[in-house]
């Protein structure tokens, strides 16, 4: 039984990431999974919150949205109803959780680094689009505040952070699910994981079904092998120069 | 190196199941994971949401809260914020997907469940807590329904659901963490699971830390253990007669 | 004509007050009218609102809420909502109010108690219970913050304060309605006053019936009886011991 | 000792009722008590809310506010915080629970009649002047659906409503505070009664002191006093004809 | 073709400016073009904004509502609501911009002037009439300032500002619409002018019908010769004497 | 004086017009006006709100937002706050009008399209791109929705409508102002217009400066010629084929 894109159950879908989409924030990639679209802007402040005033640490946070055009359906805009939605929510603190355990927040400095992930397009897989999109844009964000000599220490990041997921669909374990097979998953699971293959997140939900430890493990391979892919997709993206304007930079 | 309260490391808190401890609602427990209390009423309500009328099919929506008081430090009242705290949200819709896997929503019947979980002691692992008292509660609000005549169906519960968090806290792997180890676990895991050792929800965290596939497996290990035991308190609690009235109990 | 659960009409339900129901706050207080039963937690923080800063002055404050599950028929929380109703804001007020009357803010020094009265079981006066059982978790407060060296003055607290309902049922004067009686009552007083007989807020409500100076009278004069039956009651809970932990105590 | 505006004690501040103030609304009428100053409006709307609908009963409600330049210091504006305060609430529904005493809800018809009473300027006793102006915008309103034939009976009012506000300051039983006096009364009472001396409401506060069951009855004299000649002026007023246009009035 | 008024196409309605109508703030004006009747305050408060603090400018707000019962029909409460409209806010706006204009921000000093634009009854044109109002009660706010000593500079007001209204309706250029005229407009347009002659705010609207720069103009005109009437009524206005106390004011 | 990107004062930025951009909505076009991006989405939704239900009209509404990453320093996410600011609402409602002027509802038949323009870089004139781009969404919504047979007349759009900004700045009437000449801009000018040189809105202010009719005349000329060519380059990005699928397109 093949997949309707034609992929095989472990393949990713085609990724791209696009740094310096944005001119304004000092990090602007533009991350897609396919037909998964996400804007992921790293704006850089100077100071904290604060309730972190004073600590010399630094602050990563990161907020999620999607535009109501982005999704099959029209959906209603979270600014008119007035309250940021719970799925909203939990995304943006998966985010910024999962970008804060591969920095170094001492080395940071007192600077606050805001993550926005705005899905401009969806179809499936877009938290996990997101964060390995959003980990490319701290990245750039990074070398900003360094080349403005703005770091208290030259290397805050300890290591890559990159994301996918993995499912059950039709029986089988298969990876990086597009909208049609998400929504007819009997099991969803989402990875984070670093480029040195140590996991950072793990969360598998079956609604309406439940998984054996066996079927667990069987995902967790697959994601691994599609976070190996993801970080070396990142790594190349950023092996190129940095796609702004920085101070000394010819 | 020994636990705070002597425990060993795969050794739950003291558990207890009290029901009936509302006279309202359909069902009504108080759980105990040691010093963490949760109070979780399950109120029957007929008809469904708006959305689901005329589907033939039930309805289990759960919502999760702390009372101020219950903190170390007195936590500020959301209704009083105007808003729902992004944490709240995450485990509210826990809590309902969980409960919604054991229970078969169309032999339930045209009937709204609605749990509340309310947290008058907070001690750690409030949501493994809520749910595993929730499920409990879920199960004497099915009671009442099938007393009153009111099922689609005989049996809509399937197995049972429990939950139990588990995490590292220097360098080992602890079950049942309380406040004082939680505050401080490099990795934090919830599970959630059936009686039947199938897994439902797993969410592992490392905030600040990564961790590997092995410690995944052992935090695993000890949860589905420590699940068991919950299940069989479950099983001995509801073992009891209901406790309130029903028609045609002498 | 005898009330449904057989009490005179001038008698009170069977009251009870448990202090120590909670862990965390300085005063935690379960109070319960029958089957009304209300959790009153007082919680101290040191220093006091903005406003009220550098006066030297301390502040009590007080909010009421009720949980969804304690109510005949399961009731919205408002926390959802997003906006507290009109009738939590009144109460919250008045037991705020109430409980500033008994107590001397210099005395108290630049430390605030907030009250939190959180219903978790409604079956009629549940603000006049809450009311009553608040004053001892803030009596509890007060010496928490006494054998912590933090008082201003020795004696904060000048007298008890307590309150009752009573209403005009069925064309009689009755004391502490139940929820079965409060719901046709024609006349709804609730009477706050203190140990020595003075009164601190009187609220007589007509809806949808008049009454004359003869029945407030009346009114009256059963409330200042319940009320020094609940001077007793709540003298006789403080006679034991600080229910836990006090620097100094063996 | 006198009053600063040289009143007696048992004196109420000269009254004026201006009916037809607003063009609109089916009753308008300007109360002022000295300097405070209310417009009260009585808005008729055919139906009932959702909840009444096909009750056969028709509906009276009401809302207070202030305008922001109404008081000595500039207040918030309510709409810009999101949120109305506890004291706006607790008067709404002081209002509309008296006015909804003395109507005939049947003899209504399933038609809503909706109180505005708006602040103009504030010098004390905004909801006394609010409820007694109320009255007379009420009873337009209900001149007008007969002139319309939309009444189910012909006389749905059975009772005239009047408030006025009396406190204790320098010692002393004072009848209709002003803002100087109400601002330090150790004690203040709202009492709401009808033309025929049966008390609706009374609501008497000590915030900071108590007071004794004699100085109760001596506040309650002297409110109704006041309270009977508030009767007589609003009498007055509606002896003229209806300030606006009706079907078959020449 | 006649108006329903009786005006020519070029005719104000009767205008009237009534200063002083409140005692609390230091500008308060009843302005009254035909039945359309705003009440206008303006009070000062010391200080500024935190984002303006330390500039040594001073600074002009304005906020504009509608009374519920201003309407033809009854508009629901914004602050019930929660929310303010975007009409409210855009009206707001517009008046804090245009009277901006005409102050010099600096000879005002650290001082902020907060404009109240109530509506009290609605027929067409309360921005402008609002707008026209407003200015008298700012002057008297900036007269109240100087006697108290606490203008920067001797005087801040640079020029008048007013507004009018102007339309299409039956395809004729008309001058100050009432709600009549102004529901079935083609074209609506505001102009906020100076007393000399120059523009500060043009606003043309075609809602269903697009319209020439020759209409364009001809409005223009016509409005312009309105505002000139408008300065004129508002220097015969502040022609008076300031209408509350002054120091040193005899 | 040049301009700081080498244009002449009466030339346009560079425009560009992506129809096409994302697969979701009926209609979706990247707008660019030089550095600012606007992407125009038109969302097509079987019925219309229920206030216009059985009337046999059509509905189009616009919302208007900014990415937070868009600005030069990154601003708030509205829905963040709970509330969206005046600002968005006025710059929405004029959108919303605009596009209204030239859709025949009737036409539409009992449809909904609804425009969404967010903004994902910002360097002036965002609103007035965003009107320019959103006229081509809904062209290609029209287009869908006659492919689909769910117009109820042919050709419900009249005329193009397209918008530019226009100002002084430094004393000259300037076109398509970017943020580095519009945040120093005497006046600042919007204007919609039609293709055929007819008007729809304009909105001319002058915050801190007033403008004669000599200057509004001169920025309404040179808008004019701008919008003369905005028309053609929006004629000629719509002259392609429909860039999605459509029934029957081969």
């Amino acid at each position: 039984m093949t997949r309707v894109d034609g992929r095989s159950d472990d393949e990713l879908r085609p990724v791209s990431i696009t740094r310096g989409f944005q001119k304004h924030p000092a990090g602007s990639v533009l991350v897609e999974f396919g037909d998964t679209k996400v804007l992921c802007a790293a704006s850089v402040t100077e100071g904290v919150p604060r309730w972190r005033a004073g600590s010399g640490l630094g602050w990563v946070t990161a907020e999620y949205a999607m535009l109501p055009s982005a999704t099959h359906t029209r959906s209603d805009r979270e600014s008119i109803k007035g309250r940021v939605g719970g799925r909203t929510h939990e995304i943006s603190r998966l985010i910024g959780r999962s970008l804060r355990t591969c920095i170094d927040l001492k080395a940071l400095g007192e600077n606050t680094i805001a993550i926005d992930c705005d899905v401009l397009q969806a179809d499936g897989g877009t938290r996990t689009a997101a964060i390995t999109g959003a980990y490319v844009a701290l990245a750039d964000a990074v070398t900003w505040l360094g080349a403005h000599g703005r770091l208290a220490d030259p290397k805050p990041l300890s290591c890559q952070v990159a994301a996918v997921s993995v499912g059950v669909v039709d029986g089988r374990v298969r990876l990086d699910l597009p909208y049609s097979e998400d929504s007819r998953a009997e099991v969803d699971t989402n990875v984070v994981a670093t480029d040195t293959g140590t996991l950072i997140e793990v969360q598998g939900t079956g609604e309406g079904a439940t998984f054996t430890r066996r079927t667990l493990d069987a995902m967790l391979d697959s994601a691994m092998a599609g976070i190996r892919q993801l970080s070396k997709i990142q790594a190349a993206a950023l092996a190129e120069p940095y796609p702004g304007e920085l101070p000394g930079k010819p």
